[in-house]
């Protein structure tokens, strides 16, 4: 068994296949590193900006279980980062931030089809069907539209993506609204989805990226607990809010 | 208590002060977002391309003990990158990855020293005294020297900053050859304490850095134990190496 | 919202509606007090030995990847033992350990069944056309015969246990080896999810105890990586045997 | 190398040179086996109590950042308590639940003194001279008192233990008192300490003590939190005391 990852030597580290001295460092950006060790090829730069743009997005968002739980971590194990952010990242997953593979799984199975509008029909009336959401669509604050998936479409139009994904998740969009009667935002997991398929992201690689996203909010969220011990005022509300009481006999 | 990182309504999303859809979506990359959630500013280009360098420098030397943990702890969560990736993240530390938190230290106190050739040489002479290494000095492998430094000195003096820091580092160096009479190479770590430093990074925030670094690293290593399931091979070849025996009476 | 876990004043520190000092220190066990946090109430003498058998039983297997893993996180956080075992937790799950769940809810369905037989070979037709394992059934090294179901049932038998569930299994043991005629041993897992139905555990738990179990094994390897340093080892090995190649171009 | 922690073949587990199913299961409990891992031979009955004792002070004591984490993760990963748990246990460290390891250093170093008393004296002048506090003494809540100590040096004399830490840690308590002029506290991980060393448990492996300990209160925290899901409800007050504000220009 072989790596193909990574590999150093006295004089030369090298990463799938390129020189870390020689061909990256300086040369190519964080964001184009990552594309080449996830998807095997540098980016062209335009496969690089739809990456950013989809890094970006997921960045941070104040307040959620991955930001509450860093905080609350880095606060027991002060100056060590890795552990405030390891234990925020375990929040990233099915139920919050990791969830655009479902949508993805979608169009990546929709994208052949030769009547998309009768497939697109099919999913949202299979859907229905079985009581579950469509993954990729509706928001529980930003209402009536996502304000994220129209940008990233635009960033990707910019870039010169192909936009067949796009398209598609616009197309299922339609019949989401016709299918429920009533219009259920793209959300943005939803666009990223479409924009990772466009630069040719394989799906069970997504995750992942979601996850390296959020490692960088969580740095941002552990810069400011330094400052102002949010942690110890969550542990006084809650405490407060939540009291202890015997069980009920 | 309020928080500054990152805040959301219906219509929009804000980071630190920033429109997330209107200024930062398709306009900043996720290095520069990522300076300006842990510097609070956006990174002027040349900011932004060194700290894209140290990024780069960090993310990935093949077998580590972050990524070992993450190959193995991924095939037992399949699918789960969050778990993969959290628990290589936990060997960032002290020992491993997260050392730059030493050297940046010594920099920032030495920057300010009128006689800087006097305090060099004080900083060598405690280190020799109490036996400990100097942060940011040797390696284990790359002998004579670590081939990464003065890639990063290039960049950083492309991109224009100041350089004091550098320069310092380069003293230091040089009092750390006199003082133990052989040459020991400046490291990737102390290079890049030098350079995040130069670019106005905090040194409390550095180890974080690192984390989100070594992040992007780990996603490329579950793409690979998706296809190799190198885990397994692992574990059978740490049951034939290291076998069980009863103890000794 | 309340919480009945626990909460404590100047004086006092209650668990579960129990007084900690006057009532459970010294007075109940570990596992006593598990069980009370876990189900409740405090569990009968017969019960108490039935959970620690169970406990005991999934503590420790030598190399696995929680072991693995706790080994190399502690080798990089040494001192933290919190790091080395929840790295090393993260690998109990779906695929290792974590794994009585799924036997525990076909139990939980089919112990109200008036025609158990008829049951236990629909459960197995419906495995076999869906080319699904069942799960508390088989193993890749104890054949022909696990041999802890039988010892955690002769101990269930003797702490007194009514021994409904056990039967199920039992039944559905006999089933299986019909169904796909040969013989599938009944595992420890198996074993673990029946016993524990038998002292009134919730399905939902189960994990959880799994998890309580392994950290005392984990706590084990801390103590001998300390002194091995098997971890720099696991390093060394998989180096050589899984060397970087650059990637075929 | 070698492990001697435990290893399988076809048709039998060992654990330190234990048969696990003839030996183990349901002849010693969870606890005995606990410290047959970390100390290398099983507990005399006495030894195995105080180890309860210990283990159950420990478990549980309501809102802390372990069983915030735990919640915050679990809501995060629903079914997977392996991630709870191992997200809850990062906050065992230095800060909280992890601090018996300064006392028994403290108490391991003084039991070889032959005028203790007087060393007794030194310890609280030097810590006192470095406005250091004493690890094993005073407590933020448990005014005068915290109703542990007594308790557990009880069950100790009971159990029939020699005593010597326990009276070194008194003897340093009195020492505090005269010291610092005001009555402070033994608490409990200082009477853990010195009952851990009475039973012959290494420094050493203390803080994965605490960690085994912990994990069991996370279970029960795990189980409740199935029910009340206080997750949403911390991140709900959180999001209403502390609000996002764009930073001060």
């Amino acid at each position: 068994m072989k790596t193909h990852i990574a590999g150093s030597d006295a004089t030369s580290i090298r990463l799938r296949g390129r020189d870390l001295v020689e061909e990256l460092i300086g040369k190519h950006g964080f964001t184009e590193v990552l594309y080449l060790l996830t998807c095997g090829r540098l980016p062209t730069p335009g496969e690089a900006r739809v990456l950013d743009a989809c890094l970006v997005t997921l960045m941070d968002h104040g307040w959620t279980p991955t930001s509450l739980i860093a905080r609350l971590a880095y606060d027991s194990a002060p100056g060590q980062a890795q552990v405030g952010i390891a234990a925020g990242l375990l929040a990233v997953g099915d139920v919050f931030a990791g969830t655009m593979d479902g949508c993805a799984r979608l169009l990546a199975e929709g994208i052949d089809k030769s009547d998309k509008v009768a497939w697109c029909r099919e999913v949202v009336q299979a859907h229905r069907t079985l009581r579950k959401p469509i993954p990729g669509f509706g928001h529980p604050f930003h209402k009536p539209d996502d304000p994220r998936p129209p940008r990233l479409f635009r960033v990707a139009a910019e870039c010169g993506v192909q936009g067949h994904h796009i398209a598609l998740l616009r197309a299922l969009g339609e019949a989401v609204d016709a299918g429920y009667g009533r219009h259920l935002t793209i959300n943005a997991t939803g666009a990223i989805a479409a924009l990772l398929l466009e630069i040719g992201m394989p799906v069970s690689i997504m995750r992942g990226i979601a996850v390296v996203s959020r490692s960088g909010g969580l740095a941002g969220h552990l810069v400011e607990e330094q400052q102002t011990h949010a942690a110890r005022e969550i542990w006084r509300i809650t405490d407060e809010h939540i009291p202890y009481e015997d069980p009920p006999a």
